[in-house]
Order: C-alpha cells, then sequence, then structure tokens
C-alpha cells in the first residue's frame, strides 16, 4: 500500500480524510467496501489512533462513508442523480435536446425567439382566453375548488371526441383521457407500455423534446429518416426488423421540424409493418389546428387498436393553460388513469374548464383559419428572404410554423445558436432534432418568431 | 410432439391457429421463438401447406407472430402493460393502494366521502378564488397565453420561501421549483434519485398514494412502524441499516393517515441515521396549513442537504388549480427542471398565477385558522361519537382531518368498505394505507366528510 505522508499545511486529520477520498475516487475503495480498521490505518498513515477516528467520524457527516456498529466502516452507496444532460450544467452544456427547452423557456417573454416552438401572444385569441377566465370565476364552486373526475370532464372529452372525428379518429370519451399537456400524455403511454432497456423509433429529424422524455425513461432510441411524406418506408421496415422497437413516436399532421405531412400511401405502409412486428404508435398530434387541409392519421387508419393519438392546446390557444388528451383503446386509457392518479393525483380541472370554455366559444374556428393564412404568408416571405441569403427550406410546407432550412455550405448551425445566443436571440440547432447528430447543417425556424432583428443576426452569423 | 387433429366444427384454419395458440399459451413456443417451417407443420397436423400459410397471416395479422422476411415466422414480442394493481381492473379490484383514489375521484362532487382525503367545497374560501380568477382575466396576455419559466413564477417562490421560512426551513427562490401537483414533486424526485429496483422506506402506516407512486417506478418498498411522536427510531435504525433504502418519504407536520406529528427528539435522532446511511429524505408537508402550531421540520433541522420538502395548497385552497413546489439543494433543483422540462415540458403558469393570487389575499391566513378551528371542533365530535360505537382512535390528533381510528374486535375494514360502497358511501380500509397490512382493523375517518348519513351506515355496519 502506498504510504502518503501530511503535506505541509495541513492537518493530520485533512490528510487522513483526503487519502480515503482519494482511494474512494481512485476506486481503489468501491461503495460499500470495507475501510481499513481505525488501528491498521493508523500504524500504516503514521497518524494516531484518534486522529484515523476523527477523520471517519468527518467522512461519515459527510455522506461519503457508512458506520456499520459492530462491523466497522464502509463506502457509502453514492447516490447518482439521473443527468438529462450528457454536456452538463445548462450554463455550460452543449447543444443536447433540452438546450433549446432551457433557452427559450428561460427568457424573457417577449425576445423574439426563432428557435421555439410556439406563437407570439399576439397571435394567440386573448379574448376568448379572458372571457373563458371571467366564465370559470362564476363557475359552480365544485369546478374551481375540488378536484376532478380522472378521465377529466366529459364535455371536454366530447369536444375533443369530435374534433377527432374531423380528422377520421373514431373515439368514444371512454376512450379519451385529459392529461396537464401532450408532454405529460407521451409521458404516460411511456410508463404504461414501456420498461427500461426497452427500444423505441423516432424519427430523424425529430422534436427534441422526444430524446428528453426517452432518456428519462431510461429507453434506447433508434431512428429512420423523414421524407416530405412521412418516414421512409424501406428504412422503417429494415429497423423494425433489426432493432425490434416496441414504440414508434411521430408527428404525422405537420411534423416536427421538418413540416413533413403524411402521406395515405406512406400511412397504409408503415401500418403494414407495425402490425407485422406487433408494434405500437404514438400519434402526436399537437400541431393539428394548423392543417388547412388534414394529412391521413395512423389513428384513423387503424382505429385507435395498435396507434395512440395525443394532443394539446398549446399552439393555438394557451401554453398558459395547461391541457392535452390521449386517445386510446380503452383498457390502455383504464391502465393510465391508474398511472396518471399515481403521479399526480388530481386532474388540472380548472385548466380543463378554461379550455373547454376557449374552445366552444364560437370564435376559435375563425381564430384558428386567421393563424393559417398567417401562417402561409409568413413561411411564403421567411422562405424567400432565406433563400436571398442561401438559405434552402428542405421542402415547400403546407402548414405550420417551422421552415426546416439548409444553411450555407460549411455553416454550423451549432455554432450559429451559441453565437446567437451571446446576442439574446435563441435559435433552434438541426442537431438538437437529430438522433445521429446528421443535421448539423440544418436549422429550424419560426416564421412567427423572425422580426427584423433575427434576419440581421442570421445575416451577420453569414458573414 | 403431439399431433392434435381437426375438431368437429373448426376449419383447418382454425385448428391451425388454435394450435399455434396453444403452444405460446403453454409457453413450449416462446416469444421470439422461430415457428416449425409452413411445410414441416403441414405434415406434422396433416393439413395442406396453403391451409398453414393462411393461418400464419391471419396470426401475423392478430400480432400473434411476426414474419421476417426470408427467416420465417416469430412468436411476437407481447406487450406487457404496467399494472399498478395486482388486483385487477378497478370494477372488481381488490383494496389496493389505489382502490380509495379511483372510488373517490370517481365518485360525484357531493357525495359525502369520509374515506377522501380533502375538504368539502364549503369548507374552501371560494370568494378569494373567484376572486383571483377575475384578477388573472384581466392579467398580462403573457400570463394566460404563454409558456411559464421552468422554475415557476418568481414571487409565487418567494411567497413560498417566506411560508417555508415561518416552519424553520430556508430556501431561497433558486431552491423552489413550482410543480403541477404534491404528487407530481414527489414524482420528479424520484425520478431524479432513483433508479428501477432501488429500496425506499415508507412509514407503515402511510399515505397509500405513496405505494402505487413507487410501484410506477419499479421501487422496493419496505417500512417503519409508525408512533404519535413519528416514526419509530429502533426499527428506522434496523431498517435502514439491513435494507439501505436510498430514500425514505413521510408527512412531519400532519402525518397521513395517523395525524402523528414529529418531535424534535425523534427528528434529530432520524436524521442522524440518515446522515450515518447517506439516505435522502422526502418530506411532503401537504397539511402545513392545518398545523395550529408547526411541528418540527425534518428538512428544517437537515438546512436541504439531505432532505427535500414538498407541498402543495389542494387541501386548503383548491384541488383544481393544480400547484405544487419542491424546496431542494440547488444542483437538485437543477436536474428537477430537465426532467420537469423532458415530462411535462411547459410549466402550470395559470394556476401559478390563481394560487399566488389567491394566497397573497389578505384573507387566507384567516380561512386557514378558522379551517383548523373547524377541524378541531369535528375532530372532537367524531373521535366521542365514534368512541360511544366502540370506535377508537388511534391516537389524540392535534391537526389536520383525519382520525385513525380501530375497529371493534374482529371487524374487518376491507369488507366495512366495500359493503359501504355497494351504499355509495367511500371508506378508507386501513391496510390501503398498510406496507405490511397490518391494519385490517384500522380505519381512516375525514371528520370534515362525516355527516348524519355515515354515522347511521357505521351503525349498521357494527351489527
Amino acid at each position: 500500500m502506498d504510504t502518503p505522508t501530511v503535506q505541509p499545511g495541513t492537518t493530520r486529520i485533512d490528510f487522513v480524510m483526503s487519502t480515503i477520498r482519494g482511494r474512494i475516487a481512485g476506486r481503489s475503495l468501491t461503495p460499500g467496501a470495507r475501510l481499513p480498521s481505525v488501528r491498521a490505518l493508523a500504524a500504516s498513515l503514521r497518524v494516531s489512533v484518534s486522529t484515523v477516528v476523527e477523520a471517519y467520524a468527518r467522512l461519515v457527516a459527510e455522506g461519503a462513508i457508512a458506520s456499520r456498529p459492530g462491523s466497522g466502516f464502509f463506502v457509502a452507496a453514492q447516490l447518482a442523480p439521473m443527468t438529462l444532460s450528457p454536456t452538463g450544467a445548462p450554463a455550460d452544456r452543449g447543444i443536447d435536446p433540452l438546450w433549446i427547452s432551457r433557452q427559450a423557456l428561460e427568457a424573457d417573454d417577449d425576445d423574439c425567439k426563432p428557435g421555439c416552438g410556439w406563437l407570439p401572444s399576439s397571435w394567440l385569441p386573448q379574448d376568448s382566453l379572458r372571457k373563458a377566465l371571467r366564465s370559470v370565476s362564476r363557475a359552480p364552486v365544485n369546478d374551481i375548488a375540488q378536484y376532478g373526475p380522472p378521465l377529466g370532464l366529459l364535455p371536454m372529452r366530447q369536444l375533443i371526441g369530435r374534433r377527432l372525428g374531423e380528422r377520421g379518429v373514431e373515439a368514444t370519451p371512454q376512450q379519451i383521457m385529459l392529461t396537464e399537456s401532450g408532454t405529460q400524455a407521451i409521458d404516460l403511454i411511456c410508463r404504461l407500455l414501456l420498461e427500461p432497456g426497452d427500444t423505441v423509433m423516432l424519427d430523424d429529424p425529430c422534436y427534441f423534446n422526444f430524446q428528453a422524455l426517452l432518456r428519462a425513461h431510461r429507453i434506447r432510441v433508434v431512428s429512420v429518416p423523414m421524407t416530405p411524406t412521412g418516414p421512409d418506408v424501406a428504412a422503417f421496415a429494415a429497423v423494425a426488423e433489426r432493432e425490434r422497437p416496441r414504440l414508434y413516436i411521430t408527428n404525422s399532421g405537420v411534423h416536427n421540424p421538418t413540416g413533413a405531412m403524411l402521406s395515405a400511401a406512406t400511412a397504409l405502409r408503415i401500418l403494414r409493418i407495425v402490425d407485422q412486428h406487433g408494434m405500437v404508435v404514438v400519434e402526436d398530434d399537437i400541431f393539428a389546428d394548423f392543417e388547412h387541409v388534414p394529412a391521413p392519421r395512423l389513428a384513423g387508419f387503424d382505429g385507435l387498436n395498435r396507434v395512440l393519438q395525443i394532443g394539446s392546446f398549446s399552439k393555438t390557444l394557451s401554453a398558459s393553460v395547461r391541457c392535452g388528451f390521449i386517445a386510446a383503446r380503452a383498457d390502455w386509457i383504464d391502465g393510465l388513469v391508474d398511472l396518471k392518479i399515481a403521479t399526480t393525483f388530481g386532474a388540472a380541472r380548472l385548466n380543463e374548464a378554461v379550455v373547454h370554455l376557449a374552445l366552444s366559444d364560437g370564435t376559435y374556428r375563425r381564430h384558428v383559419q386567421s393563424v393559417r393564412d398567417r401562417l402561409e404568408r409568413q413561411r411564403h416571405d421567411v422562405a424567400e428572404k432565406l433563400q436571398a441569403m442561401g438559405i434552402e427550406p428542405w421542402m415547400e410546407t403546407r402548414a405550420g410554423m417551422f421552415l426546416w432550412s439548409r444553411l450555407p455550405q460549411g455553416a454550423d448551425s451549432s455554432e450559429w445558436a451559441r453565437a446567437a445566443l451571446r446576442r439574446g436571440l435563441v435559435l433552434a440547432p438541426g442537431n438538437a432534432f437529430s438522433v445521429t447528430q446528421t443535421a448539423g447543417n440544418y436549422m429550424r425556424f419560426n416564421v412567427a418568431q423572425m422580426d427584423g432583428g433575427s434576419f440581421s443576426l442570421i445575416e451577420s452569423l453569414l458573414t
């Protein structure tokens, strides 16, 4: 055994403590291992027994070691908190799947955020929201004071059922459970259908938070390349065959970040492969209200057998009033209710009531129609301006707020994002969306969040 | 190999399908196993090749088997959804940790529910809630339309910090993260600090949903007996020593279901054991506002080092407006923010704003004072009436809505609960709270939910 000696300026107790810490750090003492007896260590380090006793006592207080009465001292089992960021704390972290979320959510409301995934307040139906809040302030006391039913308020589930029907997805109110957000909806589905170590297939590129969420579930991720009409079918078949994923998570309507829309032909071929391999699909339909003409839905063709659909109202109504939903097989809904109670207990009754009032307000349809038109104009404008700067949209998107665009040869979108952030602007660099990290030359632009400042910043990054 | 034969009244195809299904059910064919080749099975079952082809095709469509081009047919990996109820669907399920939650949450708002864990609407500050909703309807548009900051609205975190200070828990706003509920707060902590298979210590008895939540995390549960001044210290030391739990989850202020309140002596001895074994404590302080004089808090003595505290406002303000919080070490808060974004994305900004307005309303303190007094009177009344029926409160509780009570010799509280449910009344039988299932003779009564009907029902159950 090495016999270090006391360094000048440190006490003997510090010396003993740092020796033990060093052995733990160097794994010559592993968690659970018994430490040398007080006498043995005192002898080998040439210090007094009382010095070692005091050092061990302080290490116990630190939680570095533990004493078991009668059987000496042991290295404490170290608690290793779950970390979703492979690249450290947000301050110094790299562009990981949570980078954009944290930058965008932590920025001020009114900062222009071309990298964020939502609309500015001026695009949202502020008057119907205020009206809904005023009427809920007069609602029966139970609506504002008591827990709600685990499935969610019935009128809201009925309304969602009608909306789904318009997109070809048949669901009874018993097949619909309300959640506190679209993200929580997917989280609950993962809890129901996945086990740690399972494999899930994502699109490449896909919404970055799918990767963060699956990391929280200790899930292995594989991916399929995206095309303008949905996932690449041949690649999908090969990955399903080779990797045996339990679940496939995607957006059919308006795909994030690409703006792709699923074609009927692709939908049917994907569903055949899904059936063949006994896979399950989560269809995230969060951008549904942006479509002029609804794209085919996997959930519709499948009849909610192997496909679950989720949605929310954060994009066209309010992100402050949290309310999402899951439409799925009744037997799965029942398991989801148990999981929802176990992990959040109550339903978000107030939010459900407010969203129901706002959506029932006759003005909502007109509102989304005008948002669609306004987004269409913005997509054309922004696409032109970007092209003039040598930035090429990947496809001509027919709906939504995103332009997934290729930067000029050699430009690194992560470097752009870091530079922009130093100037207070949040961008959405391609590799945050890419499971295979092959989108370093791409950027997702939110056309509703692009102002003069954004363009002049991009100008400056080009040079 | 056995060679069954076609039963009269079934087609050859059905016969082949049921033969294969039988082998899968009987595990002679396990998930992933290759099925006999079409020719081999045709020969062994004495049917035509085309019969087997059609049977395999139908089994593929069912998802029972999968075909891998070029390499034949395999038994599909069966998806086994997570179930939190060891006893089946809610209809026929036994008294498991989710039984009371589902019965109470699915019952009508105004049914009297002596088994539920909340106050009737008439006890809640309906006017300040309505006032808060009216003022939020006039709030800046971002408050009602946009995502909130991941930590939660600052004024609300500052208010919580001041409230914690009054109970001896020092926490800066940076050490406080808002959540969508107290339950979600514990769920996020489990995600941060636990791995599947870890061991967690609970009180016996304890709030039943702790068990359901930990089952959702695939956690092994051990327990320590409860005393009127906190957990049994000797048992706590022995279990910590023997089982090495990572976490201990408890209520210090008003314990659910017993009404026990932690003593300073117990708190200090528990914290010494916790330090010695490098354990972490989650202190669920959800009933804080019910105490006349705050009991000692583990989080206060520990200084938020190894103890995290959680809370919410569901019990004294509103269960419909979802808002909870976690107070913890800053480095843990940072990991919790990542997990919150990954699993729910946005903060419950509207709810945070409403709760902040209602708590800042000068009338809140008077409201909780009157609730405390009213509960005290109810506890005395109900205790007397129960004692008159031979039902003995386990201790004289000093705060809160619960009376944990021993039924007369031989009475089975689960049987009582089932009988009561047939008459539309939800009771809370002891074993739903008991990790060791040793509380079959106990019942938790919510004194705020006991009316004449409840007493006459109990009368009838006694005879």
